[in-house]
């Protein structure tokens, strides 16, 4: 075979106006409302950007609030449909840290911070990752509701399968504030819903013709 | 906050040996089998040479059996969690394709090869990537059981919500060579599981401390 048409490599990297708006931060985010409160206003830039969906992560160290990444959803920009914010913050962090293992002993806590329960896929990606706290604006329909994302097909005790991991779970922060950014997406006019249903709706389609 | 830390690109590479294997490769992969073949060689040289876990991916034309991308999974040469093989085929796929959509409309049919039931997070993974069909060596018990792997909580109706997205699935094809690669990788002293089990098993054991 002629391998000389494949691609070899695959990467994404943030727009620049994400580090803009984190100089504007405190050093430390203390609380969890701090956390929350980043996560909503770069979710809500990164839309308006046109970078990618209304969604964000930071990746955080429990114990003192110091951030080590900050991502956001780059589907568009970058062309890689797994590059959901929480993939793109946990690699960030692993790219600073040159470690593939987050809760590796001996290291500082460190959690993912999300503005709503992670996809299926971003649900497995945090698994993996070492990350042994998981802080969420919130989680239910609204997501999907408001904004005609697809989140995928997850288990019903979702909570304990992390718990089981020793992943902590924590919901319910400026969760209003959340769908709002959500219902500002929705009401967009030229919105992208980049998640394959629109390939997956003319599947089923073209098989009932 | 003082922004000068925080990494702002991250990316994987395939080792230059995947390059070389695939030049022995025919153009066309014309079979289930042909493909299958492929990804459970893949599979056994990732972990033999020590890039990663015994996993391999490919995204074949469906119909004309024509290879766009192959990726083994780099968690340990990339220091990436999230760098499974599907992922690293899906995006290798969509860097050469320029575009995040394998399913857009009047593009030819593309699946996702990969050597067992890919994990919770590539099972969101290949949701999202707008695949049509999914070949798989085989699904079961044994990966878990060979390798100490975790696959994560997949739903018992996981066919079935590949089904309603219009992603056919396939599995069963060299079952008994790709559990043979498995077995392998489980009998080597030095096999790293890298899924973070032991960072949950840690935090359990210090709970009940």
């Amino acid at each position: 075979m002629d391998t000389s048409a494949l691609a070899t490599s695959f990467g994404a990297r943030l727009p620049d106006w994400v580090a803009a708006e984190l100089a504007g931060v405190p050093e430390v985010l203390a609380t969890d409302e701090d956390r929350i409160r980043l996560v909503n206003r770069l979710a809500e830039r990164n839309h308006r950007e046109n970078t990618g969906g209304p969604f964000a992560a930071l990746v955080v160290e429990s114990g003192t609030g110091r951030l080590l990444s900050a991502g956001v959803n780059l589907v568009l920009a970058s062309g890689l449909s797994s590059t959901h914010a929480e993939v793109v913050a946990l690699s960030l962090a692993q790219t600073r840290l040159g470690a593939w293992d987050l809760g590796a002993p001996g290291g500082p806590g460190l959690e993912l911070v999300v503005n709503w329960r992670p996809c299926v896929m971003c649900y497995g990606a945090a698994m993996w990752s070492g990350v042994r706290r998981l802080l969420l604006a919130g989680d239910g329909p609204e997501v999907e509701a408001l904004t005609g994302f697809d989140e995928g097909p997850m288990r019903e005790d979702w909570v304990e399968q992390f718990d089981a991991r020793g992943i902590e779970i924590v919901r319910g922060v400026l969760r209003d504030e959340a769908v709002e950014v959500f219902r500002a997406y929705g009401e967009r006019d030229d919105a992208v819903v980049y998640n394959a249903r629109g390939a997956a709706a003319e599947a089923t389609a073209s098989r009932s013709a």
